[in-house]
């Protein structure tokens, strides 16, 4: 029998319990085996809650029984959810977890415990909520050489640019009411100024090219600063906008970074909307595949740990591939500055000027189309790199630029 | 050393062996282990390619070396292709393949052989191409029900829907253009007749529900009769048309069905183009989670190969969890005129009649929407069985109808 610790009792944790409780039978059924809750750790009691006989509030009670052989890390935070979890490793317990930032910050070093103890540590569920990624990822597409990831990794800021685009309503508007349907956090800042979805593509670029950068050590942009105006002038240029974390390789070197980007209609992820998710990966053999989902929420999560945990059962006799990455050196990341994809400025032009190409040509270089509207203007240019880029926003009058995917 | 067979050396065969060769790399890193194919099975020599040392005439000579731990059948058709794969299975040899007239048709032996024997019987081919399915469903869904499953199989037929519809070109001409670029073969039914995305959705519907049902059990529909006429008319009323294989659980009964249907554009299903295929499901705890990319082609369906090449490596001297269903029996399975949906008529009206939603809920009973262009008219119902839908259909004058989604 397998017996479970379940770490925080919050959304994902309770789901997790009310996941493994209501499809007991379909669990069990795959695995030819029990799966049992034995604790649930928290601060606060549930008086309430059916589980309410599990919850304890001391670890070393989980840590120190050595019927629990797997433990699933639900607290969030670094600490103590990476201490905990690095604990349950060092004594041998396999941990499954959905919390993005330990794996962000502390992946490697808690996959070569877990390597070293002969168990698991996995975290499907810390990069697009349900969807399922990592897995496919490190099997599916084992034969592939990733080349390039694109996703719509934040439900929160998915669903402000949607009501942003579809309904025209400005960004403090949109925010106040995605607090009120509970899509955002009142504290919102690691949503909506892009910190989430940084964890997610570092965590995917370290599964696909084999290195961790750290979440503070790329490029970060968030939503805070785009308005309705720019997101109608993209769409009359025939792009959504969305907020992408993005990774690739150059010249052998990793580029990560989040920020907001136009996306053309031709794209599939330009017509995801909502909290939903997707993320887009180009394999040199596969070509483009795309995963689609709730990113987040309690059961969707809840399901994606719930199949960590029936892969950890299944393969109890034997070695389970782990996924393997390395941390990043210096030289392992690509200059930034480097970067080079098309831009799209929106700018406020002279009343009394009238914007031709020719005239847009002679501030951007190469143009692709350009469009005016009242005293604002927007452009969309050849690629040019991040310097130049900022020295052209430099320039102009109450200038925004976004790049383009 | 694990040593390959590769049973036949058409597009696909062909496209493993590149993989295999192209990326032995990648491929061997992740194993610590060489990947060799040993011999190439054709009935054709291929004196110019650099694999032409390997083909090999006589399927004994695979059969009967110990050193082919793994065969990977790229024959297509059900013989001999299903016999050489049974007999590697008996012979203690690990089977992967994409085909899936074999794994519709003899999949349940063909498992049940593999487990007896200890080894593999692995088919992430069979369906979707290079897009990462089977696995998903086997593992990372692994705690949900999988409630319905809904996919663009074909992408043959996807590709001329999406020809007919953006360019309004009708079926026939957009067939032969499709021929002229290798999209659709000199001989298209199985195709254009429905009963490749058959197998495909008899193959989804056993890993989801654990019954695999016959294909010529279930009721199939292609796209041979779609007017571009019809799929205006839907596209008028906010639908696109798809060739949609589908299936669910009806009272515990297994129901699955290939025809086309009115997709709204809030279903992200809607938007997948040209040959390009998508495969929603619905799971109890998950919700909806989609999976797009490439449904055919050399390199991706050979991509989906590999990967169960590399699982069978990886997991040389473990045992490797296997899909798991058994023969559905007449019990199993839902009656299909009790199905109860949508629908989507189309259909002449007398030339001086003008079209009410009175006069139309009198013959249709009620209706969500109507259009009437020139001497055509088409209704939207409500959810009705396909008996009641039979009947509306022959009542009416030239009249085609459609299933919604």
């Amino acid at each position: 029998m397998a017996k479970i610790a379940i770490l925080g009792f919050g959304v994902v944790g309770s789901g997790v319990a009310e996941v493994l409780t209501q499809n007991k039978n379909i669990i069990e059924d795959k695995l030819s085996e029990e799966v049992e809750i034995k604790y649930i750790l928290d601060l606060r009691e549930f008086p309430d809650s059916p589980f309410s006989d599990l919850v304890i509030h001391d670890f070393n009670t989980i840590l120190n029984d050595p019927e629990v052989n797997i433990v699933a890390e639900m607290m969030g935070g670094s600490h103590p959810a990476y201490d905990f979890s690095k604990a349950a490793l060092l004594a041998g317990k396999s941990v499954v977890t959905s919390n993005k930032e330990v794996v962000a910050n502390f992946g490697t070093e808690l996959l070569s415990i877990a390597k070293e103890k002969g168990v698991a540590y996995l975290f499907e569920a810390s990069v697009g909520g349900g969807i399922p990624i990592i897995r496919p990822i490190c099997n599916d597409l084992s034969s592939n050489n990733i080349r390039e990831i694109n996703g719509i990794l934040n439900g929160t800021t998915n669903y402000i640019l949607t009501k942003m685009t579809t309904e025209g309503i400005d960004f403090d508007t949109v925010l106040k009411d995605a607090q009120d349907k509970g899509y955002a956090e009142r504290n919102p800042a690691a949503d909506v100024e892009g910190l989430d979805a940084a964890r997610k593509i570092v965590i995917l670029a370290a599964l696909a090219f084999g290195k961790a950068i750290s979440p503070s050590d790329i490029h970060v942009e968030g939503i805070t600063n785009i308005t309705t105006e720019d997101v109608e002038l993209a769409g009359k240029l025939g792009y959504s906008v969305k907020l992408i974390g993005h990774s690739r390789l150059e010249g052998g070197k990793i580029l990560a970074m989040v920020s907001p980007r136009l996306i053309p209609a031709s794209n599939p992820l330009s017509s995801i909307s909502d909290v939903f998710n997707g993320i887009l990966l180009n394999g040199d053999m596969v070509g483009n595949v795309m995963f689609y989902g709730p990113g987040a929420g309690k059961l969707p999560t809840a399901s994606a740990v719930c199949a960590d945990i029936v892969d950890i059962v299944a393969h109890k006799n034997d070695s389970i591939k782990l996924p393997e990455f390395s941390l990043a050196a210096d030289t392992d990341v690509a200059d930034f500055d480097e970067y080079t994809c098309k831009r799209f400025f929106t700018f406020d032009k002279c009343a009394e000027c009238t914007l031709t190409k020719e005239k847009a040509e002679k501030c951007f270089g190469q143009i692709e189309a350009f469009i005016t509207e009242g005293n604002r203007a927007a452009v969309i240019t050849a690629p040019m790199n991040e310097k130049t880029a900022a020295e052209i926003n430099s320039r102009l009058n109450n200038c925004r630029s976004y790049r383009l995917l």
